[in-house]
């Protein structure tokens, strides 16, 4: 872990030579310490096949280096300039609808061509050489935003070669892939692994084992992608953290698997731009326009502490009006601090700004920066200093405190019920997310798991929903816990080849859970049932089980909602927002959990002896001090809109 | 006909065969004596070409003739193997956008392909060769679903071939081809048949008339692919009725032409799945979520029955919870019992689940069967059983009571009005149904036509609306007549080539109606205006009409809306249910029609001697016993929901 | 300027000869003057390549001109035979998902296509030299519509290396045009002409001025195209008219640059169809479902009066219901009277119903004509008889009077902000048109110009509003302007790279504008912030500029929302129609502007000591005459829907 730190992404190649000094030295004014280039440059750096032109680039890291910054190099890897489309015109991604995808904006590669696989490695190569030991180097990011623009997935010939390859690699014999995807059942069986097309263009849905595993396929090439980088990159500099630049709200790879040759997961969070393309209700996108959803920047930055083993940076951090959605309203003033403050109690170590200069060309020109096109400062350049300062003044350091709650949150679990949702709208994430925010309402500290996680020991609660299928870690995690357990609808209602379990769901042994869901009933979110007893009602999916739990939860047509054997819970619904809340209430009772009175808006985390409060109404809003606290290092009870407040916890609280 | 009975699907090549004792043991004490097989199996009974592997197929159907069972045996050419592809690559489809459509699902050929049509006769030959003398046979599917999956119309270079080659037959001459299809408005002249290409990516609409022929040419292709293997199986057991599953609300080729090679019509009914997938507006699909739309299947069964010449199976009947709409509810506890209640009602000798057990892999694993995955009974175990007994208890036989009322259904002017809908939304069969809905509300006995009837004798009302175009037999029918006859909207609006008729619409003799449609008036459905006397308006298709006849309604615009002529009436727009209501009544009153009072969600119909109740609605009914009937067989006045009431009709009623 | 006169579409072709007697006969009758002809005849002018067959259509001019009627001779180029796609197979234009649009419709080719455009300069020439000297002949139309149905653009290898080629003209060196697009942004720089591709098929979107300079090309070559005809038809016959009929709420192409080489502009006039594809808010088009929209045909009329040089004509004339929109509703009765009338008021030469009679065959049958299908009059040949006594008893002449206020109409503008919204649903054409309608509500005239003009004297207020980029000569005029000039949002915001000023937006001097955007925030047009002192409220687009000029309105948030400096205004948000409405009434109370007192739905305009009134609403309005007016030559100040009053003005008004 490294001090709180703030950055910026830079781009010299956009800006006369005769600027870069004094960008640099208002950088340092501002009180930034990291600043990203190069992760675009690759036209300026290679403009012609074989002919680097490094030196400028290291140029702009010497001024760097001079005003005490120090540089994210970022390998170019996703724009690859137009020659190498000459030398390698099938290394363009196929589009869903069998379309190549042509040059001309950015990410327009396909993982599995191996002829552009080795023309990054021999560049990250060149790269690492060149600056690897250059004193203002301070990490490297691969790549970037892996999958941006649906850029996971291609239907091409190569994708097609290497999915063969690897399902024969998997599978070992034909008849095991037929079994493996239950292919008899449309006589889709298969004579060899070379007859096997990609899941696009069918005449109906493909058997949804051979989307998953194309999915499992796919996510393998990101992870090889960059660990290419990632060896390199370690090979020269072996001290230095490498850094991918994850995309907010972007599921298609496996993110826990390509974070196995990263050092720290960062990840680009722009709060009014994923609202605006959420699925959130209307009323909730307006309430909100200017601030971003209050609890989705948070579950980002717990998902990437995982992700990250514990380490996470910001790379991209929203500081004014975006271009890339429908509408790009202007945050409300304070949220470029609000969203940075969030990070850092979250555990960021640098929360780092896009971008330095607002570019008046191409196609982010109406994108903000910390400085407006004509260099003068933006709301945001402002508002960079102050956090600067506060960083300081507070001295907030270590690290986001362990969690009395975690949840499983599974990238594959979010594949399958994309290609089989059965209810139309059923995802992983938004089940998961609704325990997020119900937990996250009474100020409890959360942490995201892997669902390769061994074990829940010192956790008070664990969460599991709507998850794929059961792995022997996680069963072992689960049977070992002397904690609370939850498992939400749908959990191990499948094999890992995507089949309904023996036992049928949630297929664990019935000494542990003795629940089968006999079979599932899904309707228009709109119809809800009411829960007896009030507070919510179940809809959208809904189980009919066999149970001998205890019922804790039934809806008022007798099928049960929550049943309990000893400290596991199952729940056999999806529930409105006020179900969800009661669950979460009914479990932090139960187990006794501290909580912290918020007013509505408010939220907080807590971070080695500081408890970070943010205000994401568009009000004032008034605290009540929690029993742990000691005093304010920053702000106080009273917060406006966009406030942050930071109070001191008592030692050892 | 034969004694109504229960069948069920089964795919012995899913499970273990030890398990297949055990199955068949099952089938027999629920009480069913159909059991269809095969229709999917190539790829076990041909795993690789000319390698074929029956065996295990015949010991399956001694195993099921060992309980007493009979086979329907199922031409396995929906899923031609993988293997086939590489014979005949170009044997795919291609969509309407110019795509190709792979291998990995089902119905992946193209009716044009020829080489394919001959595979599909030969295998067909072999399996009528090993099996049609097995004493469990019971007869034949061709096939499965013909057309599901948009798979009636490819747009490849075999249906080009196919295409041109079938206009030159019926044109002769390229000249009488511009001329039929007014190629002169736009230069659309050809020079010669060859240059004829498909109607699908034109820069603008096809001409209608070319668009027509395109889906007529298209539907022969699927008559002719029957006839073929039609022609093999009655060759080999002339005994043996053939069947083909058609699929509930598809119209893309003409069922009546397609069964000119069958013995009995089926179709496959999925009430939940296609109530959520219609255009019903909202609230009836929530009103209706667990049940289907309640004149739907009824619909479907006359219609069936006059496409199989007065014999209807319910080929794949739905058992529970389906997998393929957006939302896929439970139904209500007893609706397996009502719908195969209902298809009796309506004359169907056999009533088929599908499917035995659900299947826990591939594409339709959350589809519901008579057996859970794990072989537990599913719900409609009990009510499979439960009707088998009342089958017997109760005695029905015969066939369904002719219709009081008759209605003419045309698929031709299903694709007339796709292809040139004139007001958003407007179809043939919406028209055709409100009517069926209309008249069924009092539990009269409706019968379906087809366009070819040569006489309505013995109807006492025949409505025929939206009719694309008068022929012969069907003028010939009307002026024989000396019942009433309803002609709706839009009726002989156009030329057997898609023109407006020189007489303009409705183009009958004026000895017969005087009426002539001086244009049309189409707009937003919502857009409604009353008709004088209350009770109704009309909306989205409204013709200003010339005529001497007399009005009998007219809007408050003072445009006549129905005139009569005698005994021909002329409804001169489309009117929302309550004036569809109040036609359909003025007819009855006028033919003083016996009428039955049924509560709403209540539906009814006579077969030799009984009147089958089923009630729809989600909470209790109570009948009214109609003048004609002298007890129950089965139920009684008072009918839950989801309830059958069987009454006894007095001889001669 | 010729005497205002009624012409028809008519297609000698698909009639009988002997019908072309009487047909010319009752258009003389009905006070017809022009006749358009010839314009989708080409394959009976050349059945196949070489066999000119142009007898028949000389026959049937010489029988139109015996009955004193004009011929306007369309170039049959928007729809090349078949055998013309035999020739040039790759003539087909290619569509925006990479699609080759096929043969069947009409205007498939391709503008770039140069084999195409010289087999068009072939068939042009001949039939120049065939009828250019026969006596009944008026004028000249080229093509059809340009554009029409997306066909400014294709993405065809032809369109690419015309673009290819029209780039090297235009940069003369790579290195130019990598600097003007932007192109080091993410490393889309290129080596050589030849690498660049067309912008559709991306991964993401392309740089915004690769989309402007693609849609600049494609303009360019609509403007070849016609320029090829103009040339050789103004060769034969120096004396006639050319004249294209343009696509109403057609902007994919510069229309002014193709009336370069035009002598009148006309276009094609469906009030109830473009309502019906409008944006309007449905309870609009539930209003004037039967009239179109009020205000939409006006500003056309003015807009295509610029654009023709101060000569319009409308060529194609709706006559009762329409065949292409969703839904197609029957015209008020007096509609076709109506929209001639307004069309004559705004200057219109020619009025011209679109078709003569309802062809019952081929894409249009159910589009009305003057006659119906069976030659009896349709409603619009009583009106159009109508009309034309009118014309002659009222002798309406000269020319639509010099407007009042001027705005600024400019395609580029539509293009640029169809490429980069920032605003979903941000248009250049809707701010123009609400800022019409806003001041046409006080009857004031109004003209629209061209952003290349370079004068504004005799306006008292000129607006420009969302103006993509300055040029030199509206500088100018701005500058040397002395009367008001209002500028609204967005204006200025780009150079002509599509790159963000310098200065910032708007870019105008400081001395005369002292106004800088400092950012902009887009929302959701639902969200509105009301303006201080009531009376609307800004929405959808909000400037934060920083400003020395004077604020007049101000948003209660505080932001500026009108501004003025001198005689200049600057408007910073869009507005709702209230907010709009509010600015026009200031600048009309500053200069002082005449004003006409209209009841709902009526509007005028002034002719040439004329004011025609219209009244679009469904009922009764009362006019109060204006201080200007001497009486009435047609009608009175009690107008019935759909009515026509015809004021005449004081000499001098
Ligand atoms: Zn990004
Ligand atoms: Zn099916
Ligand atoms: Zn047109």
């Amino acid at each position: 872990m490294i001090t709180p730190a703030l950055g910026v992404c830079y781009y010299p190649e956009h800006w006369p030579e005769a600027w870069w000094e004094s960008d640099a030295a208002r950088m340092a004014e501002v009180g930034i310490k990291y600043v990203r280039i190069g992760e675009f440059a690759w036209s300026k750096l290679e403009p012609t096949p074989g002919d680097l032109q490094f030196d400028w680039i290291i140029r702009s890291m010497d001024v760097l280096g001079r005003h005490g910054l120090k540089v994210v190099f970022g390998t170019p890897t996703a724009t690859p300039p137009r020659w190498m489309i000459d030398k390698h015109p099938d290394m363009l991604a196929v589009d869903v609808n069998g379309k190549r995808r042509g040059f001309g904006s950015r990410r327009h590669y396909d993982f599995s061509h191996l002829g552009y696989r080795e023309e990054c490695a021999r560049i990250t190569q060149l790269l690492a050489d060149a600056v690897g030991d250059h004193p203002a180097l301070g990490g490297w990011q691969t790549d970037n935003e892996y999958g941006c623009h649906d850029t996971t997935y291609s239907y091409s010939p190569a994708a097609q070669a290497g999915f063969q390859h690897w399902l024969s690699e998997k599978y070992g014999t034909i008849d095991a892939l037929n079994h493996a995807w239950g292919n008899v059942f449309w006589s889709m069986e298969y004579n060899r692994f070379d007859q096997v097309e990609l899941p696009n263009l069918l005449v109906t849905e493909a058997a949804p084992a051979q989307a998953l595993d194309f999915r499992r396929y796919s996510s393998d090439q990101v992870a090889a992608f960059n660990k290419m980088q990632y060896d390199i990159l370690k090979a020269k500099r072996p001290d230095l953290p490498v850094i991918h630049n994850f995309m907010g709200r972007y599921t298609d790879f496996d993110h826990y698997d390509v974070a196995e040759t990263l050092d720290v997961a960062s990840w680009d969070s722009y709060p009014i731009g994923f609202l605006a393309i959420s699925d959130e209700p209307d009323e909730v996108k307006r309430q909100y326009m200017r601030q971003g959803e209050p609890d989705l920047q948070a579950f980002h930055h717990d998902l990437y502490r995982a992700v990250g083993h514990g380490r996470i940076w910001i790379m991209e951090q929203q500081p004014g009006p975006v271009n890339w959605a429908q509408y790009n309203p202007d945050p409300l003033p304070g949220m470029a601090r609000l969203w940075a403050w969030e990070a850092f109690a979250h555990g960021a170590e640098v929360v780092s700004y896009f971008r330095w200069r607002q570019a008046p060309f191409a196609q982010e020109q109406m994108h903000a920066g910390l400085l407006r096109p004509d260099s003068e400062p933006a709301p945001a350049y402002h508002e960079a200093m102050q956090v600067a300062e506060e960083l300081k003044s507070t001295g907030i350091a270590g690290n986001a405190s362990k969690g009395r709650v975690a949840l499983v949150y599974d990238y594959e679990s979010e594949w399958a019920w994309q290609i089989q949702p059965q209810a139309k709208g059923y995802t992983h994430g938004a089940h998961v997310r609704a325990l997020y925010a119900a937990f996250r309402k009474h100020g409890v500290d959360i942490d995201i798991l892997p669902p390769s996680a061994k074990s829940f020991v010192g956790y008070d609660i664990v969460a599991i929903t709507s998850l794929f299928t059961w792995n022997d870690d996680l069963r072992t995690a689960i049977t070992e816990f002397d904690g609370h357990v939850l498992i939400g609808p749908r959990s191990g209602s499948k094999d890992e080849n995507f089949a309904i379990p023996a036992a049928l769901a949630p297929s664990l042994p019935s000494n542990l859970l003795d629940v089968k869901v006999m079979r599932v009933d899904s309707s228009d979110p709109n119809v809800e049932v009411e829960v007896r007893g009030g507070g919510g009602a179940v809809r959208h999916w809904r189980e009919r089980i066999e149970t001998k739990a205890k019922v804790i939860i039934e809806d008022v047509e007798g099928w049960p909602v929550l049943v309990s054997q000893g400290k596991l819970y199952y729940q056999a619904a999806s529930g409105n927002k006020a179900l969800t809340q009661r669950v979460a209430d009914y479990l932090i009772a139960e187990v006794d959990l501290p909580t912290v009175n918020l007013p509505a808006g408010v939220r907080c985390r807590t971070r080695d002896g500081f408890r970070i409060y943010v205000n994401y109404g568009a009000g004032n809003a008034t605290l009540t001090p929690a029993a742990d606290e000691v005093g304010y290092a920053l702000g106080g009870v009273d917060m406006p809109a966009a406030g942050v407040t930071v109070a001191r916890l008592a030692k050892g609280a």
